[in-house]
């Protein structure tokens, strides 16, 4: 014993010495924001933790073997599992777990199922840190939250902390094939091994969980919305139940993607028209064997109607015909029904941007109360920038949820560094003015405007079996951000940003504050060198690798770039006012008044919603032109300005993750320019203008940025 | 540097108390056989090693950098590198490179330019050990081999090693399409991240080359047989010239597979006849490029007119023809083109088993002489048991070289526990008689019977990104014995066991004896619960997984299993002898001789030449229909034995490992009765026989084995 202590104290100086050596041990990124390493010994004296006194139930032994992890790592100590109260303790538990916890009568009312509560006490005269919730989850949360206020070096000495989510479901959604391929996905193969489960439980899926229990998800839908109906096979529950068994103990619930066409092509019955007895029967039956299989299902998320998948639409139902159908062979079971809104009809001639809202608005009150509609932030599908969604406030009677996407298939995917918190703040903090001034997304989403029996948050998941899980370290602070903005709608990414930096790389100020506000700025650059001013769209087909604005031949109007850009000799931009699409009008008045005057309007929106000539001049005397080159100029700067901040990080990072993050910089910098150079190139064959003065012409001319070819590109699945 | 010292003993003080403790730390696989684990005290004790004194070439680097990171595993010293020799110092050197080695007046000569030698001698009184070889490659090979010897625990005293491989060409052949999957690939993605190439160099390649130069592989093809015209644009090359980079320090060359029509498909040429002066031109321009990006490129692999691949037939040529007109771009930069066998025709009614002989022999002599005919080891295609290919030693005046597939298509793909060497061996050691009595096929592959200009062996990859490589522990032991194989065809699958159990587990007798036999047997008990008896090709189609001897509709004859076990209500087997398709007659005719009579022949060939009655009774009066059952009988139980024989591993194995291997076996057993089941309820379809008495029947009848489909099996490929 004594020889362990000695060797953990010799570890911990060894560690200490490498910490401010020139080269610190290579990471390889798999151990994520949950690195534990050894914190400064002045830090670590402070600290008054060695021993854990908790519950038993399974929930509580995670909490429990996380701390004892994270201590044993960041501070070198074993902490002990204790049946009495001693001085240092960590309790954990709840009152009904805990006679202790329910003696302290905490003020545990207001934290909800899954809040905690984290406090300083003095029991019997001994410090001890209490750790406590209404549930076993809360308890996992409150954990996880001890754990990180060790990370980031916050002073432990009077803890009095309390927080509970926003809402109820944080969820991924994997857009990952049964053949373990995953769409849109940029960090190799599928987590999920189809092939071998039931039978092989990957250990990985356990810090998979581990991972999302930090940040507060509660749940993934483990297969692609564009769904096989195979995953609702005897053969595929038993494998999502083998990878439930797995998440269930750090508090997820698994959820499944269906094929709304399942009773057909699965079932072998003539139809899937939800108002059939028998298609109701076997969804019946098929929802009944997966509650048997997995007791705390979630439930399913329906891409129906929509880009080829079937739906209601197809036997004249509508989608509240087809979801409730769904609600209902759930619903005694507790498991909900997420329904995507994002649709499209391939014989609709009408703005794509506006499909959404009117397919589901008029539906309103027509839902099933375990039924959500699950929105993305913007009307057309993940751009680098979007308006909100007209829908977020405009169903009164309806559950509604976020869609964003973690994974980056617009936005540079693997490997621009590109830090998208500030993006989906744009989004929740958006005003609806659905019920007046101040009716943000967020307060929609919370339920504090309508009342909704089910909040949530789904974020597509960038998570693939590369080791570093999502391609590049700097591509985990977006699942991190997601996790937490899941958790709070409210909360400041760059406060989220500096924890994740702190976490994943060092808590040093001299590496934290630079590196922060490189990620903080990422997000504005990504769209001046791709789609500034409101541009949309205007990536490659397929793949979205790459810019493709000349793409005009496509089968459908919306698949093509020059639908979304509409630039021509006379200027460039979509009209969604009342001499165009009208759009506009599905937003508030007052939503809508801000964005209706070209002139004065906040210029990065301004071509979702205005098709100006290109000498638009805006009321701070802006002329378009140049502004447009201007913001292209910025983006490619921005990379530059983000690859000199990284090499004077050199001496704060290992070399292995310091070298991955350098060699990506170096292609985001090389396709920021291509970006730029093609953009322009091709704006140029259209209005005919020269560049301004000073401005360097494209490298190449634009047909050889239309001849780019690239058919071995990532993230399309199957 | 006190301080590093002491932490070091405690170090392995703890990694000592650890190693005879209930439970040893988990590992992931990912360290392979060069795990580097800390020996045993007492073992480390007599061990005097403490510095290296090497030459300053990239290779020699490479091999001080391996011997600093084994010594420092192995026995937690820091071994210095030094400029002058000293008591324990290991000398590291050639002739070339360094003027102490050369005045040594080693015995070098015989070693050729791959082999190395290890001696313990005194220099100056002082004791040290001597690594010198011809080449920089042999001095990299001889480092490796002297880290085993610790590794596996042999006595370093008074060392005298001498070893040179037999073949010159040692090649690992990867099936990855650029799309980053992998064809007949059952461990995750292709290593080689083709997408983000050349920007990106993953630091995994370096672990790759450096596991493969530890057993001598010298080179990769890095791209599948089905080959993109694409792999030669000028964007791949350079992909390929990054992949180069990283393997080039540990003596491995990267070759391409490349597509017979790419001076169609990507060229943009009117034709791809090898004989037209543009195509030539065509690649001898790419050619060129190549060896601009990658000096040392080793040259290409060409599967032609073969399974829908382009080919010279499609333009009326010889496959010499078209073979020697890539040798000719190639010759004057010293690379090669190895030219499959694989070749059976669509219009061709023939026995596919004799199509590459009727292809090849013909042609024998007409090759030019850095053309090598790449050989698979049977006459179809990787079955669990094949005679070996009539083709070996038939061509006289043409390099020759055998082609294996280390991945498990045809044996269980990823799961099963199948150790190959003995099978591999079984191929090398047969006896071709082509001139005359032990005329084996090794000798022939090693160039002593004809005298080859290029000798060389081929294993099609079983590695993927999973991180364990391949995708369980146990088939890393293929990859191993594979390397070790094609560096000495003669040597013995068992003592190549021993050696990689001990380096990958544990060197303790008590889990080395028991594991290597349960892997000796292991290769017979898949034959004999799949094809016992000489059946082969009895897989499902497409995937290759499970059962499927009832498929008999494919369009072409020989894709379907039924053409190959020809089972009737009057027998079963193919009768290759003169009364059936005289495919023995392609063999010399003592080695035919060997398999004419199917009362004496060896029964494990018996089915692949002779169709025999139901009621056959072999000479030592053995009855064919319970022998068959037995058979598969026989395969399950060992198996179960394995499974048995594992339970009892579980003091010697990390908890990670142990679990995974046990999942795996668990699958095994299940998938062998499925097997076993599957293809009795198939017999007695056709022979309408009861089962010998105690037999019991299949657990579902015949109906429901037909009915299963696997649509989401994996290593298909895109």
């Amino acid at each position: 014993m004594k020889l362990r202590i000695l060797l953990s104290l010799m570890l911990m100086l060894f560690s200490a010495s490498v910490a401010t050596a020139a080269s610190l041990p290579d990471e390889d990124g798999y151990d994520l924001w949950l690195r534990y390493r050894p914190v400064e010994a002045a830090y670590a004296r402070n600290l008054n933790v060695s021993a854990i006194l908790g519950g038993d139930t399974p929930l509580q032994r995670s909490a429990e073997s996380e701390l004892q992890r994270g201590l044993k790592g960041l501070l070198g100590r074993d902490a002990a599992r204790v049946k009495t109260v001693q001085a240092g303790a960590l309790i954990l538990g709840t009152p009904a777990s805990s006679g202790l916890i329910k003696n302290l009568k905490l003020p545990l009312q207001g934290l909800g199922e899954e809040g905690f509560l984290i406090r300083s006490i003095s029991l019997n005269s001994k410090p001890v840190t209490v750790i406590a919730a209404n549930s076993d989850r809360g308890v996992l949360y409150g954990a996880f939250r001890y754990l990180s206020l060790i990370q980031t070096r916050q002073p432990l000495g009077h803890l009095n902390i309390s927080d509970a989510p926003k809402t109820d479901l944080r969820l991924l959604n994997h857009w990952d094939n049964l053949d373990g391929s995953v769409e849109r996905g940029y960090a190799g193969a599928s987590i999920f091994d189809w092939w071998r489960l039931p039978d092989l439980k990957d250990p990985r899926l356990t810090d998979y969980a581990r991972a999302n229990a930090s940040i507060g998800i509660n749940g993934a839908v483990i297969d692609n919305v564009n769904a096989s109906p195979l995953v609702l096979s005897d053969r595929y529950i038993a494998k999502a139940a083998a990878i439930a068994d797995m998440l269930r103990p750090w508090g997820m619930k698994v959820y499944l993607s269906v094929n709304f066409a399942s009773p057909k092509a699965l079932g072998g019955l003539p139809t899937a028209d939800p108002l059939d007895p028998q298609v109701i029967k076997w969804w019946q039956e098929r929802t009944d064997a997966i509650y048997k299989a997995i007791p705390d299902f979630g439930g399913f998320l329906v891409k129906a109607s929509s880009e080829g998948q079937p739906g209601p639409g197809d036997f004249g139902r509508t989608h509240a015909q087809g979801a409730n159908m769904l609600a209902r062979a759930l619903k005694p079971h507790g498991g909900v029904v997420m329904w995507r809104a994002f649709v499209y009809a391939s014989d609709n001639p009408e703005d794509r941007f506006k499909q959404a809202y009117d397919e589901f608005k008029p539906l309103d009150g027509q839902f099933d109360d375990n039924v959500i509609i699950q929105i993305k932030n913007g009307p057309i599908d993940f751009q680098p920038r979007e308006p909100f969604s007209p829908l977020f406030g405009a169903l009164t009677e309806t559950n509604e949820m976020m869609e964003v996407e973690i994974t980056k298939e617009y936005l540079g995917q693997a490997t621009h560094l590109v830090y998208l918190a500030p993006m989906w703040r744009e989004a929740l903090q958006s005003d609806t003015y659905q019920q007046g001034p101040g009716t943000t997304v967020a307060k929609v989403l919370e339920g504090k405007v309508y009342g909704n029996r089910l909040t949530a948050m789904a974020g597509v998941s960038n998570i693939g079996a590369d080791r570093d899980w999502t391609g590049t370290d700097f591509n985990q602070a977006n699942w991190y951000a997601y996790g937490r903005l899941a958790w709070n709608p409210d909360a400041d990414p760059k406060a989220i940003a500096s924890d994740w930096t702190k976490m994943t790389f060092s808590d040093n100020p001299a590496f934290v504050t630079p590196v922060v506000n490189m990620m903080m700025g990422s997000h504005e650059a990504v769209v001046d060198y791709m789609t500034p001013l409101g541009l949309a769209h205007q990536m490659a087909t397929g793949h979205h690798y790459g810019p493709g604005p000349w793409v005009c031949d496509l089968a459908r109007p919306e698949w093509n770039p020059c639908y979304y850009a509409k630039a021509d000799k006379g200027g460039i931009g979509f009209d969604r006012t009342a001499t165009g699409s009208d759009a506009l009008a599905q937003y508030a008045p007052e939503a809508a008044a801000k964005w209706s005057d070209p002139k004065t309007m906040d210029p990065r929106f301004l071509l979702w919603f205005h098709h100006v000539p290109w000498d638009f001049v805006s009321a701070d005397e802006k002329p378009l032109w140049p502004d447009l080159i201007a913001h292209y100029d910025v983006g490619v700067d921005y990379v530059h300005d983000m690859q000199t901040t990284w090499a004077d990080m050199k001496p704060y990072v290992d070399d292995r993750r310091f070298t991955a993050v350098s060699e990506n910089l170096a292609i985001q910098a090389r396709e920021a320019k291509w970006w730029r150079d093609a953009m322009i190139a091709y704006f140029q064959s259209k209005n005919g203008l020269s560049l301004p003065t000073g401005e360097a012409p494209p490298e190449h001319d634009l047909g050889y940025y239309e001849s780019l070819q690239f058919p071995n590109a990532p993230g399309q699945g199957k």
